[in-house]
């Protein structure tokens, strides 16, 4: 085996953390996404940021492949192993190491998921508001930035992360930033390395910044005879500058596909899932105005729900939804797109998205952090028939294509990972060789996750 | 002369637009701060980015340096050339080149400054919220991730771009982003260059988020019996999540230089400028909350300014503090510190540096950003006096590892510069050497602003 020399060296080093069993192998090998599973020679169960520079060391000195893996949801292949190597687990380092209440602010460990980070800090009046659609691990969201439904008000990861530890491809380990809210202190090397999906080194521990749970939440939803309508209502209430702190769209077949599978009973028509927060003043002006312009396009009244077990059901229905849509057709398979669009284009990426699907005549979900100007389409295809993954194919790449013209990106927030290299070269141009010299100068023997972000 | 045949290219290419008159060169080779005038070789003002690209291109085939300049007021050196070389002046690039009103975007050239930005946007019901003492021009403020008063609410330059247009050490133009709200799509150049000080390339154009004007401003002055009164106001302010727009605090000797400076008649006292904005209830609710607050810590009753005039009146004296204070004693120098910690540290560092400040005897105000942790001190010297220089020095070295202990930063807004370049070390330790591989991978020549950021 190519790597015997490295896995002889780590196998001394770490003893049972290691393992070359080739069903833990195969789990490791592949994230939720369809790309194919490739999977490591090896996998190390980390506990310590000393441990995974051990490790790091140790492939360094015999340029063997280093891949972080936290839960495994990643979408684009972020935690395959095309060229073999290590995947280094990260779920065990998942302490919360400082809570700083008056700052507002919390050390974690990277392999912490935002429900373990939320359950922690429930008796303290603060959250962590991101939140993807899995429970993943705060490494895996701050190496894609990733966001989900708070980011309309929140912001994304980029927004959340103070500082960052970091194993270098060295095996050196270094801090990114402090605890201060703000810092011009060289290059921002903190959200160099959020977004680098792993390429640029390991997260061993990150500062976030936490959130006063606000006094009053409501949260409900609104149908509309219309897909257009629905988006129409997103650009204005975005426009009205009323500080909602959610707002998602579904499509008529999501909402039967969270029917099915959460046993919910919601009509079957585009409906927007909302959320308003604040003080009690704040939320009833957001909900007097949101009423308002949903009324101008149409909309049902909104549907509160009644208590906060309520409302976070109908938030875990929506967190579902990847899920409910591959329930519509079990044993095909799914992609699931991610463009995002300026808000004046919503509306037209949309709608020309749909007709495209439903061309296809391929079953396919559409939602979205419209608020954002991020939509997804879940596609279901079999994986089998040429003609369908051809079709898929050229769906993702239209979409791509689109809102990039539009002035929009290939990702809002799921990342490049091993599936859309050649989207990213459409989107940002010459400006990914600047990309390259910087992963070059970094890791020259590009040792980590190898095969992600660039091509060739 | 060392660069003869570069500037020989740059006369021939550019003509009236290149200049090596003395007097102009003199202008270009200091900013606002101490630091000592290096001037340039020569000045290029420059109207385009090809312009730019070109004299980059001609730079870098004779290895002469290269040092971008908008409004000059960098208070950390930024400007010089202790290496000599051509300095880029962008002010003549002040175009608005696309407003988005409805993706609240718009995208400008570098040399527009903040306030002809905001004059720009006046009928648009939008504004650009980041606003230095100065009227510095947006590329500078990107270049050095500056912030100001309205930080605690809207954050700083790092929270307002979505993409820039930047030519790279060798001439290349890239853009790195869209006008997505969010992406995932690589590594995060956008952020690589806001901070990197015109050592990584220079900014020909940018796309800036936007915010609507809120319903309602409010904005008053509240007189406290001491500084730490006023500080531990501040805190539980913070920590009340009420959303104030901006808090700032001013101490005794720097309400007496506003006084003197802008004809004011403000008690003389440790005082917090506050504003409250969004909607009207939102304000009042704000208001009684703060004012329920100062009352706990012995403030007097908030002053508020009637109208929007005496609100832009009050806010103009507020950013004239550092003019304001060299005004105190015409003829000293003067020194910025600028350090941010976080909130929980703020009474114990800013009464420990009050104390030092006050044992040095030396002149000096302070005042600050508090919202965020950021403070600075405007420190009044004699710079032909050896001990006065070597006090100064004391002083600031000393902030800075203060803040660095308390878990904060040497430069909240400031940047680098020539006059940090230790204290980033003493900060950021090893990561440094990461922002030196980054460095030496995209300008292996070190023409870009050589001289800053780095030390030797």
């Amino acid at each position: 085996m190519e790597y015997q020399n490295a896995l002889s060296k780590l196998a001394s080093a770490f003893g049972d953390q290691l393992t070359t069993v080739k069903s833990v192998r195969e789990t490791h090998g592949q994230g939720e996404g369809h790309q194919k599973n490739c999977p490591p020679d090896a996998v190390l169960f980390a506990i310590s940021t000393e441990d995974v520079a051990t490790a790091v060391r140790i492939c360094a000195a015999h340029k063997m492949p280093i891949i972080p893996y936290g839960a495994g949801s990643s979408l684009e292949g972020h935690v395959s192993a095309p060229k073999g190597g290590l995947s280094i687990n990260l779920s065990k380092m998942n302490k919360v190491l400082a809570l700083n209440a008056l700052d507002m602010d919390v050390r974690i460990e990277p392999g912490i998921t935002r429900k373990q980070l939320n359950q922690h800090l429930r008796d303290q009046g603060l959250f962590f508001p991101v939140d993807p659609g899995a429970d993943a691990t705060i490494g895996g969201m701050v190496a894609t930035r990733a966001s989900g439904t708070n980011a309309v008000k929140y912001g994304t990861m980029r927004e959340q992360i103070l500082s960052l530890k970091v194993v270098t491809p060295t095996g050196t380990i270094i801090e990114t930033g402090t605890r201060a809210k703000k810092s011009a202190a060289g290059y921002d090397l903190t959200h160099l390395y959020c977004g680098s999906e792993g390429t640029l080194g390991i997260i061993t521990e990150a500062t976030l910044k936490l959130h006063p749970i606000p006094e009053k939440i409501a949260a409900g939803v609104c149908c509309f005879p219309d897909l257009e309508s629905a988006i129409n209502t997103v650009i204005s209430v975005m426009q009205s500058g009323i500080g909602i702190s959610r707002i998602e769209l579904l499509d008529v077949l999501s909402i039967k596909a969270v029917n099915g599978y959460s046993k919910t009973n919601h009509k079957e028509a585009a409906t927007l899932f909302l959320e308003f927060s604040g003080t009690n003043a704040a939320v009833a002006e957001q909900i007097e105005t949101c009423k308002a312009i949903a009324n101008d396009f149409n909309g049902a009244d909104i549907e509160f729900a009644e208590n906060q077990e309520a409302i976070n059901k109908l938030w875990h229905a929506r967190h579902q939804l990847y899920y409910a849509t591959r329930a519509l057709a079990p044993g095909k398979e799914s992609i699931t797109t991610d463009v995002c669009v300026p808000i004046s284009q919503l509306a037209d990426c949309m709608l020309e998205t749909r007709e495209d699907l439903t061309s296809s005549g391929l079953v396919a979900t559409m939602l979205g952090h419209v608020g954002d100007g991020n939509f997804h389409t879940i596609i279901l295809f079999d994986a089998d028939a040429a003609d369908e993954i051809a079709q898929v194919t050229e769906l993702s790449e239209g979409m791509a294509k689109r809102a990039i013209a539009m002035g929009g990106t290939c990702t809002g927030e799921h990342g490049i990972g091993c599936g859309k290299q050649t989207y990213l070269e459409w989107e940002r141009g010459n400006a990914v060789d600047i990309m390259r010299s910087v992963k070059t100068a970094l890791d020259p023997d590009n040792i980590m996750n190898p095969g992600k972000i660039f091509r060739g």
